[in-house]
């Protein structure tokens, strides 16, 4: 039995212990922590279970909710989390892990992250966090310097400056979203003449002062569903988020854009934004930001880029072509947790104009004095933690050409992929990689051909048991907990914009192999063989048609 | 020279290392972890610099908005931030930090957050957090529990059910009273006939259908200022968010409230929530729940209770009649960073009725699809980290009589300190701790004699003056560094509601003695002797009033 520690058999003492003497070193905890430090994978790999208990099944060990009345010993516990909740988590690091967006971390930023939580400091105000404000602001500036690139001169008048602020630290990139667009309402309903402003009069009454009809926010059909949130909180509604039509390369049509527009336009309705997506969710596209910066500064409306998955391509001047016009930005989101491979809770929205923030300013009387530095002045969440820290470690340790080197390794990666799916005569690509993002689906060779011929109806009938089969496959992979993808449902043109579910892979992770896809491949293959329902009907139909 | 790791000399090898390969036992950054592991308050004593450098000096260190071209060495890189970053950086876990809501942390925090970190689950879907879904929603249910106090059919009815939701995990408490005032006002302008919600057609929209002449919140004059910043984000406008005068208590005027809502009503003004204030930022004073929750009824209006710091005291059956009422709250925040001692990032709403969250409702197609239990579909945030397993682990390891205890403590603890102030001839309370909280001000015993018999322009002249040191004890005692104090402005109704300048003082750190707190009031008595301007004059004032 490990030496142990517990909180308090109700008495002082053993309460005080728990906050001054660390656990032992032989205690199931700190070996854990050892484990955890010398081999992260074979850690996650001995302790997270590989098949998938249901839901259901781990609902039950976690359906109590009474606080217990005593305390645990903390190696007990640990034991509990250890077989009840590591063993049933994610292994979000695993190379085989190919169908989210959570990816391997560096090693050193475990022992940092020790740092930072030891350090407990809050950076919403100076006196508890002191270097982490500057910090903060430094980070935000290199970020907005590997967009907008200004000049040195610029970055030392604003960097550090008490009523300006080159962008927001978040817990994500939802919270970047809504930062961007509430600065962006904020500043077309703006103080005018005896009017206060919308940031004190609210929405109702400043929509009487300019006499709009309604307000909108314009993105792309593959916009994040974080925008309707967005609309949502902001008052603007979501059916006032409109929804552009993307093209056959999921990019939103400029045409179907500037047609919007003017009926906006003619119908007295404001839009408070143009929001370009720099990496869909979905499928990886990236807008044609250029374009979109024309008609944003022609109309004089907001231009926010949600680059919270593409913004780390700029790190390589291999593919940062592919975002030209972001800097033309008046905001853009990008997450740290994303390609940055930061821990899971570092958002940031970054501001062309450093004084824009002051639309959203906030004060109050025992911190966030006017004139002050502290960075929660203009930011929508208030105590945060200094993962900043983070962020600052990987530029520096990684730095620009590391992330360059795995920004292409990833972009190769899902080339490579993309390749294997259309030589392979039993899948099908739905969209092609622009980064690291790709959607297929598998459609056994036979049915493929008889796709090919087959009527309107057929096709149809086809088309729905391809996505029961998809949605199988998907979910059996899952389950089984050798590899991971997920699925989504698109609207491709090669399709006729039919709903058509696909299998959607991310392929960040650096130690992804090509081997590794391969085996997704096969594994998919198999796994479709097992359908009772769509597989076979699939081949009979198919059969039927290429017999005829 | 410790061994290094470089993640890149431009090679694919080089930064596969960085994913792969630990920092090695003997590295900085492996010393260092060790030392935090051993002994926290060492490392930071040792590694915190006593005395304050300027702002504007540390700013220095953290000016350059370049991304490095090349990689840094870890351990040259942890050998940087030791220097520049940890060194200038807060002590908030020090016992002589009593200023701030942060304190020290248990022990076994550290350890898990490394595995938490590790694992990095992404608890927006169940596709990256498995079993942290049920284990999150089960720590929603344990703090429902401490205010509501359901019975186990209810709990298991909800808990687990995809389309209800106890609560939300929150990043921190202005997440969660943004979350709680978003679905009030979203029920109050709720789908009605033809009227599709506000959700969907917007505020403006919705006023017009319900025909307001707008929007209110109702708050004490201490709420926190979180809620200026929801009344701006929601569209409800600062001017509308209604600050109605606390007593001489800190405590929201029953009678001010009465009145401002029949106003309301006469204006047709809709107010969408009261918020009850248990334990205000400043003071820690709570609001008469009981009489907030009968008003909040009869007028059909969502009552929201902002318990942010004060909720924790629920623990304690001590303590918990402070906060009778609570369990009325349609809505509640509670900080679990804050009393319940978990490292900063961990806020939570949790509403009494769970199909209350439907009116925030959001899906996706590649996520959170209708009837799947992701935690995303009822959260303001996206992708949030794990962090809900360190409230699990205090729960079961602390638990609730370890935390009664805690709590007790700190408020005896408060009351201590407030005899010690009130019996010292220099110093003057200002606000009785009702929790562990409270504010006070260094008054010399002469100018206490003086005031007593002044005329008003006297006192009114000694007031500024005391204000003026108030201020410059309390920054000159954080930039001494051995304890620190925050300050604040209050209108007290013993000085006749005059703008006073108070240190402001919270109890929560376990290791804070009775022995540290004199220290803290020798030190100020010491300090304000230093003043140059203030204390000579007030002390000349003093003598020539009592003269005369």
């Amino acid at each position: 039995m490990a030496t142990q520690n517990k909180a308090a058999d109700a008495t002082p003492e053993t309460l005080h212990r728990i906050f001054t003497v660390p656990e032992a070193p032989d205690s199931t905890l700190s070996q854990i922590e050892q484990a955890i430090s010398q081999n992260l994978n074979r850690f996650l790999q001995n302790h997270i279970t590989a098949t998938e208990r249901s839901l259901a099944d781990i609902e039950r060990d976690f359906s109590d909710p009474a606080i217990p009345e005593d305390p645990t010993f903390v190696s007990d516990h640990t034991q509990f989390l250890l077989d009840k909740l590591v063993a049933q988590s994610v292994h979000t690091a695993s190379p085989r892990f190919i169908g989210h967006m959570t990816s391997a971390l560096p090693y050193f930023l475990m022992p940092l992250s020790k740092i930072m939580i030891g350090l407990n400091q809050n950076t919403v105000k100076i006196e508890t966090s002191k270097a982490f404000t500057p910090l903060e602001r430094q980070v935000l500036g290199m970020l907005h310097n590997l967009i907008y690139q200004q000049d040195d001169a610029f970055y030392q008048s604003w960097m550090h400056s008490a009523n300006h602020s080159l962008g927001a630290f978040c817990s994500g990139g939802t919270v970047a979203n809504i930062t961007a667009l509430w600065v962006a309402r904020n500043n077309v309903l703006k103080p005018d003449g005896e009017f206060p402003g919308i940031n004190k009069a609210g929405l109702f009454g400043a929509m009487r002062h300019y006499g709009y009809r309604d307000l909108a926010i314009l993105v792309s059909e593959r916009g994040h569903y974080s925008l309707g949130k967005a609309a949502d909180v902001l008052g603007i509604g979501r059916d006032q988020l409109i929804s552009v039509p993307a093209d056959s390369q999921n990019r939103i049509c400029i045409d179907a854009l500037e047609e919007t527009i003017a009926t906006l336009n003619r119908d007295n309705i404001k839009p408070i934004a143009i929001v370009g997506v720099a990496g869909t969710t979905e499928t990886g596209s990236i807008d044609p930001l250029n374009a979109l910066a024309d008609i944003a500064e022609r109309e004089g409306i907001h231009f926010h880029v949600d680059a919270a998955w593409g913004g780390a391509t700029l790190m390589s001047n291999n593919q940062r072509h592919k975002l030209a016009g972001i800097e033309r930005a008046d905001s853009v989101t990008i997450d740290a947790h994303k390609q940055l491979y930061v821990p899971m809770g570092a958002g940031m929205v970054l501001f062309k104009d450093p004084s824009l923030v002051a639309s959203i300013e906030h004060h109050a009387e025992y911190i966030l004095r006017k004139g002050a530095k502290d960075l929660g002045s203009h930011t929508l969440e208030g105590s945060r933690s200094g993962m900043a820290m983070l962020v600052f470690a990987c530029m520096n340790i990684i730095s620009r050409r590391g992330y360059e080197l795995l920004i292409d390794q990833s972009i190769d990666k899902a080339a490579t992929f993309a390749d294997m799916i259309t030589t392979d005569p039993d899948f099908e690509l739905i969209s092609e990689p622009e980064l690291c993002l790709l959607t297929y689906r598998f459609v056994p060779a036979k049915v493929q051909t008889a796709l090919a011929v087959a009527s309107e109806e057929q096709i149809e009938l086809m088309h729905d048991l391809l996505n029961d089969l998809t949605k199988f496959i998907q979910k059996r992979q899952r389950e089984s907990g050798k590899t991971f993808v997920s699925r989504t449902r698109l609207t491709p043109e090669q399709w006729q914009r039919r709903t058509t579910t696909v299998f959607r892979v991310v392929l960040a992770n650096p130690l992804t192999t090509a081997d590794i896809l391969q085996e997704v491949l096969a594994e998919q293959g198999e796994i479709a063989k097992e359908s009772e329902f769509a597989y076979p009907r699939l081949m009979t139909l198919a059969d039927s048609i290429l017999k005829a």
